[in-house]
């Protein structure tokens, strides 16, 4: 072949290249010879295209496409022609066309593929993650890898437009206490000293707004070492954000512009603005969730004060002791049996509630062991606060406050999707604002920061940072969709002292926070700015474009819930000398636990 | 102030405001009192701008004004002015404008910086790095790191256009043999384990071809733990790219407009194109060197063959061991006085050499050591083939290939530095190709791979791998640019019997290769396709395009040469309990050592 480089795409091929001809590269996505013809699919990134090697168009071509099995690469040369009118395939995009080779050129053989590489192939994850290579060269997962591409160059472009620049943080840095494990790298130079791999570039980013940089982001990668769940990753991939001398309802209105381009740019979908906002207090009420999934209502109702005299027990005496009751209205499901209500109630009960209490309301009346214990002015208020109707199935949960968001918020998301009230491709996004600003850790028997120690506290709650820390609203808001938090961020503290009274609501002495996140807090009385930021998960973004269910099908080379590449076999044992120069040594289990 | 954020940036304003009311945010780059006028320098990312504090505009800005001092941080609004003729300041680029302030709110205060934060500072540069966050509010620093983004920016894009999708690689991975030192990761899931941060991509963006990606790129950090010198950090950018079915040649021009463009579009700087060409043996021959300055001449000559039978012993003895003679020509230096030639020989003394001969050229004759045993033939033939006239000076090595070309190429830059030969503002790319594949390593007692092991030899010389290893040229390029290596990258082996021979050739057994490489030699028989690619060095790159000469004036929070960040302090000690769950304990000195 005079050059075997591609002159097309497999994919682009359409009626108005008939009578080229033209060089393809690509894989053998199927083989199939009838009766002497032998079709190949070819497919390269692009999609993928009909090749028909006849001996009566070439002998040579047909001969080597005999021996041509699936995936093999391939180089061939022809021409494009119609496809007769009984042999049109409309589900594929080249399907009006096909290409009859006059050259073939085997640029690579293949062993036969442990799975089948096309987007329904059926095979254990752990089979796709071992064989990753083979797994990116279906065709969903191209288009996925190109989607991930396409959604950080829009990002990209968006923030450069806007005046941020891109600064590089290092990944080498230092331990902090605050916040989750670190993942430590010894150093080889100076003996028993450690980096740490960022859990973000938070100090980094602020102090490039003491540096003056006013607009900066960064799509960077982070690093947690914390037990696994389904949805995490050892290290995962963030937007990161900075602005200074910027209001936060500009920060706002410019985040909204930037999702709703990503969702318009790469999926075609028009996102409302601007945003709905929900300050957590109310999110937590009305979802018991502070990531709700706005797509259906089945609101939670509180009857706290409707059933605070109630003379059913459950429910006054867990309000006596400051607790709530509430409720969720599952529409028209009165019909439920007693066994489909009883795993419901076993689901509340795996979810921490004591029991699920029910009515179901019946054409007959009210059924369930809450209904006789109701007086007919609390039947009354239940039934219009819940906008309960004949037919209609009350859920009650009766709890501290904590728990009847938990287990209710969750309940409100499980019968939502049961019941399939959850609308596709819709994309409801909010912010939910004002989070508390620190939390009481029983175990540490002190109060945390919920975000991170910089989020500045509403201006005039500060001086609750001395007398009841737990009632402090912080400048932090995070950006649900769907029910899950997309990004979050807050305005941060840039005055000392500000900074000094959450650090000791927090039980550092300004001498342990100087030791910790010393040179941040020197850098601050240099002349910070007024600055504020966010931070978005990349990898879920772009899970949710994707409409996927899983980060790991977002991400190239992920990893298992246990931290391991299957792939590589990363984590791996490694030489003594290497050990020796690092001055470390194994050590066998962890001494720390008892 | 009613709001009190910017509605200008300080260096916009020209004389088209002039009349505005303008909001400023930024820092107090200077503060004067003239009796009662104060006048305060205001900086922002955008440059500085002139505002007055008149307490006839308003007495109570000027009363702010009174108390503010250099770096704090300001809101001022205030109306643009014409500054009168006698006021214009030419050097900055709101000099015929000042803003009269109206309203002037401190945001924040300042200590004084514990240096000048201007461009011409005068301070030690631990000092800068142990405050960066200051270092980096100098102009000069702004304008790197926004030059540094521009050229992210304008990378991407370029490679977004030509179909190249940005894939982001693991940075916890597995530790490899080849290469340089990794550094390691414990890991506390898998006991007695280690992850590696990778040294680069490679095999990732070669599994990626694999996977039928077809083009990628990344712009990514990579990690070395070497002994640093001053142009190196443990932890670098590079732009990492990998295309299939693509011809050198197409590449290489890609490659080529990429850079190309980039300079044009950062600052203003036309590259000519086509790059030129220069074999590895030819670059090395006449300017001794595998990334040549091509900004001046003074290329070395090869008067072995002239010198073969010379009388001068040193000369002939040398060649007659296989080394070889060469000279570079000093043109017009023959009145060096013996001191400063002395100099010169203590110079390539430092470099290796044996001694430096030499010849002046003075309008009386030849002098120097040389001069006398030459026969008048080989005068004649030196003369001619240094084109060397009345007035030059020669210098000579003799010695091995390898030596010689090493002195000499470094003396041939040396001297041009010293002559001021260099001009400024040029900019000489090419490409250095067909480098050795492999080289004997006399530690190892065997050959090691000039550049990984994947690089494919030139297809004419894969014999030679059983037979002569070090005879076989690589399909290995690369970019450099005034005497430093840019990017390197070369056409990859896709068929694994090329592999095979050449681990082979490394001395690794099938065994070996497959217990350290199994999952790519494994991913290669699944059908590779021909690929290959290129790496640049980005902060390289960076330091070139601002014209700077140290690679840590381009990295916003670089370490020094002993791997410290000394504004951090890491690395630093962690606690035992940290240590304890990675299941690692610390370890006095390197048991490795003897």
């Amino acid at each position: 072949m005079e050059s075997n480089y591609k002159s097309h795409s497999c994919g682009e091929l359409r009626q108005t290249n008939v009578g080229e001809t033209v060089v393809l590269n690509g894989w053998v996505q199927k083989r199939r010879d009838l009766g002497g013809l032998i079709f190949l699919d070819l497919r390269d990134r692009s999609g993928t295209v009909q090749v028909v090697c006849n001996p009566e168009v070439s002998a040579e071509a047909a001969e080597i496409a005999d021996k041509v099995r699936n995936q093999y690469v391939l180089a061939v040369r022809g021409e494009v022609v119609d496809r007769s009118e009984e042999t049109v395939n409309p589900k594929i995009s080249t399907g009006k066309i096909e290409v009859f080779a006059q050259q073939v050129e085997i640029l690579n053989e293949s062993h036969t593929p442990p799975f089948d590489l096309t987007d329904d192939t059926e095979v254990e994850e752990t089979t796709r993650l071992r064989y990753r290579y083979l797994d990116l060269r279906r065709p969903v997962m191209q288009k996925t890898m190109m989607l991930r591409h396409q959604a950080m160059q829009w990002v990209r472009n968006y923030l450069d437009q806007r005046g941020f620049i891109e600064v590089e943080t290092p990944m080498l840095t230092k331990s902090t206490p605050e916040g989750a494990r670190d993942y430590l790298v010894p150093s080889r130079v100076h003996e028993g000293e450690f980096y740490a791999l960022p859990q973000s570039p938070q100090i980094f980013k602020q102090l490039l707004m003491v540096s003056g940089m006013e607009r900066y982001f960064q799509i960077v990668r982070c690093f947690r070492d914390e037990d696994l769940r389904a949805d995490r990753q050892p290290e995962f991939t963030q937007i990161d954000i900075e602005a200074s001398f910027l209001s936060p309802e500009t920060l706002f209105s410019m985040m909204e512009e930037m999702v709703a381009g990503l969702f318009r740019e790469t999926i075609g979908v028009e996102v409302e603005r601007p945003f709905r906002r929900i300050p957590y207090r109310e999110a937590m009420e009305r979802y018991g969730s502070d990531k709700p999934d706005l797509r259906f209502d089945m609101e939670l109702v509180d009857l706290t004060e409707t059933l605070r005299e109630s003379s059913f027990k459950v429910f006054s005496s867990a309000i006596a002791k400051g607790g709530q009751v509430k409720a969720i209205n599952v529409k028209g499901k009165a019909d439920w049996s007693r066994k489909e209500i009883d795993e419901w109630n076993e689901t509340a009960q795996q979810l921490g509630a004591k029991g699920l209490a029910w009515v179901t309301l019946k054409e007959e009346g009210a059924k369930g062991p809450v209904a006789k214990f109701l007086s007919e002015q609390e039947w009354h208020d239940v039934l219009k606060a819940t906008e309960a109707d004949t037919g209609d199935l009350l859920f009650f949960v009766a709890d501290q406050p904590q728990k009847v968001a938990h287990i209710l918020g969750e309940l409100r998301v499980r019968l939502a999707r049961e019941l399939d009230l959850i609308p596709e491709d819709v994309y409801k996004f909010a912010w939910v604002t004002e989070f508390p600003l620190v939390s009481y850790d029983e175990e540490e028997g002190r109060y945390v920061a919920e975000h991170h120690p910089f989020t500045s506290p509403v201006e005039e709650d500060i001086p609750l940072l001395k007398t009841d820390p737990s009632k402090v609203r912080a400048m932090a808001y995070d950006m649900v969709l769907n029910g899950f938090e997309i990004g979050g961020g807050s305005q941060r503290i840039h005055r000392r002292e500000v900074q000094e009274a959450m650090f000791n609501a927090l039980g550092f002495t300004m001498e342990e926070a100087k030791e910790q996140f010393g040179f941040m807090m020197e850098a601050f009385e240099y002349g910070a700015p007024p600055h504020g930021g966010i931070a978005f998960g990349f990898d879920r973004l772009v899970m949710l474009l994707a409409g996927r269910t899983n980060l790991r099908e977002t991400i190239a080379f992920p990893k298992t819930a246990n931290a391991t590449c299957l792939m590589t076999g990363a984590p791996s044992p490694v030489s003594q000398h290497q050990l020796d120069e690092l001055h470390i040594a194994r050590r066998k289990g962890n001494p720390s636990k008892k």
